[in-house]
């Protein structure tokens, strides 16, 4: 069974090779102390610089999850006020999580399966935005960052990379910070989460310890007493880190702009399978809106019995999501998943009749 | 090559096992709100329950690491001060973590390889005790915990169980909190911790909430709105739970006493050896402050030549820590490591002429 949920999603293929390895290596029983872990920690980190596109003056940190992120990143870059862009369940997250930790919050929501095509003037010190809702499906590029910026010069602008990595080209000079976690386009096991700042969040983090409390062992500053060394400040999924660099290792061997014309194709043909379709659309509207790398589908009344159709054929869909639960299926359209499995998908979606 | 570094240590036998049937039932890539992660992860908090004899009162949640446990505790179970028994490295940093998240933080701090024999009364509102201090071999008994709790009664008290669990015997009614990280006595890759509250703690957390930022995602509170369903409140280290769920199986069908007297006894033959040895000595002078877990050696000048003739036999030690860097080993006695290859480490140290 091949399984199309956005994350926890279908691994890499080379993912179980490589933790065969890594048992053969002894790698679960190493210090995060010692060479060993620093050589493959610093090919994690020196590889998504080169994979992504990440500037030389981004920090990479690793952390449990993105979630974790939506913490650190309130304590350590924020007193007052954040503003968050919301336009799904996990835009939604990063907005109460900030609001739990006490910060004023602000939020410009549009509706389930809507993007942005307005910018907001705010006085907020961060500003949250997510490249691709894997919730809903719905993209925003990287030309919408730059306005958000443009309009915001002196806050921070931290963008939710999760399920649109590694497919999407971000401006990293446009923004300040960036995060995801691996169980999604990286093909990975869950449990380890990448955390990437400029000079901007270090300066306002070092700033900001000398008045409040900006957390302890994942603080910035204390994030990077450790990187230059290429350690974590505490013993990290070191199983996770290995895996990463394995598969980002694989990803380069692979190239990213094929990844990326594959992605393109994959989605194309699923899309206009579901424009063509007499029973099947679409749940994205707006074409600039729709993700190429998590893909809805609005199937309302024949959820089920696509579902079912699919699963006979080992294709496993993603369940909709919040709001979408009933109504909607989504694709995920990752590195893990081929264009001979995508071509499959297609046909069985365009083969269904009701 | 068997590893003694007391964690990441080595990993339990089955382990490597668990993980190629993980792959082989698509565990990587399955949902944490799934049935089946539901089944595995109440599995292993049932597991933990009747390994280590753990009351019904008590609620067990999954952190990344123990590290996460000191600034999750510190955030949700007190406002103004803590108290610590400090004894070595691990101590001390669960001091600092609360410091740097804003607590006035007191600490009874004794020498190098010393434990305690004098407690303290304090007016903080939580108290942490180590059971088993990896940095520097020293145990703290179940009785002593006893006396804290009898002088300080409305102090919360939370025991640091790593490196001293499955061995150690705990009287979880004496004590408030216990946590440990799966990659030291349970054998298994680093990634994931273990946190225990008993009901004392969540009416704290709870009544804290009242007044006061006890975090967010990870806080009590919500830990516990997930507990019902066996879930957590954001993407884990599922194969991590799994792993454990697996490993915690393996050690009930062993038998809890059989481990632990297996523990006992290769934890006498070597320092009976370290005692009758020319040159080497155990690191810890008071017989009753010996760990059984994390075995200490005074090596003084012989350290790197003793390294060397172990290394030549296939077994790694574990280094000094701190102040021990250059004149200790460490030496893990885990379930993971079995009798034979402790009678063949006590041969090798034994036959060790300088």
């Amino acid at each position: 069974m091949i399984t199309f949920a956005p994350g926890p999603s279908e691994l890499y293929f080379t993912v179980e090779d490589h933790m065969r390895q890594a048992f053969r290596e002894g790698i679960p029983s190493i210090s995060h102390r010692s060479k060993q872990f620093e050589s493959f920690s610093k090919a994690a980190t020196d590889g998504i610089r080169e994979l992504l596109g990440v500037p030389a003056e981004y920090h990479i940190f690793f952390t449990a999850s993105a979630t974790e992120v939506w913490e650190r990143a309130t304590q350590n870059l924020t007193t007052e006020k954040t503003f968050h862009y919301v336009n799904g369940s996990f835009s939604k997250k990063f907005y109460e999580i900030a609001g739990q930790l006490g910060r004023k919050t602000e939020k410009f929501e549009v509706g389930h399966c809507e993007g942005f095509n307005e910018v907001i003037a705010t006085e907020a010190e961060l500003i949250a935005l997510v490249a691709n809702e894997t919730s809903t499906g719905v993209t925003t590029s990287a030309n919408f960052f730059k306005q958000v910026r443009d309009k915001n010069p002196n806050a921070l602008l931290i963008v939710d990379g999760v399920s649109a990595l590694p497919y999407q080209t971000l401006d990293y000079n446009a923004v300040d910070s960036v995060y995801f976690s691996v169980q999604k386009g990286f093909g990975l096991p869950a449990g380890l989460g990448v955390w990437m700042v400029n000079e901007r969040c270090v300066e306002r983090a070092k700033q900001l310890a000398t008045k409040q409390v900006i957390g302890s062992y994942h603080s910035i500053p204390s994030f990077l007493s450790f990187e230059v060394k290429n350690q974590t400040p505490t013993t990290p999924n070191v199983l996770g880190i290995y895996l990463l660099s394995k598969v980002v290792e694989d990803f380069l061997r692979r190239g990213v702009s094929i990844i990326r014309n594959e992605t393109e194709y994959k989605s194309a043909i699923l899309y206009q399978a579901l424009e063509a379709h007499r029973f099947i659309k679409p749940a994205v509207q707006k074409p600039e809106w729709r993700s190429k790398t998590t893909i809805v589908a609005q199937t309302d009344l024949h959820t089920q019995n696509l579902t079912k159709l699919l699963e006979s054929q080992g294709l496993s869909p993603g369940d909709g999501y919040g709001p979408g639960k009933q109504t909607q299926l989504r694709f995920a359209n990752f590195p893990a998943h081929s264009k001979e499995i995508f071509e499959k998908l297609v046909d069985a979606i365009t083969a269904f009749q009701g």
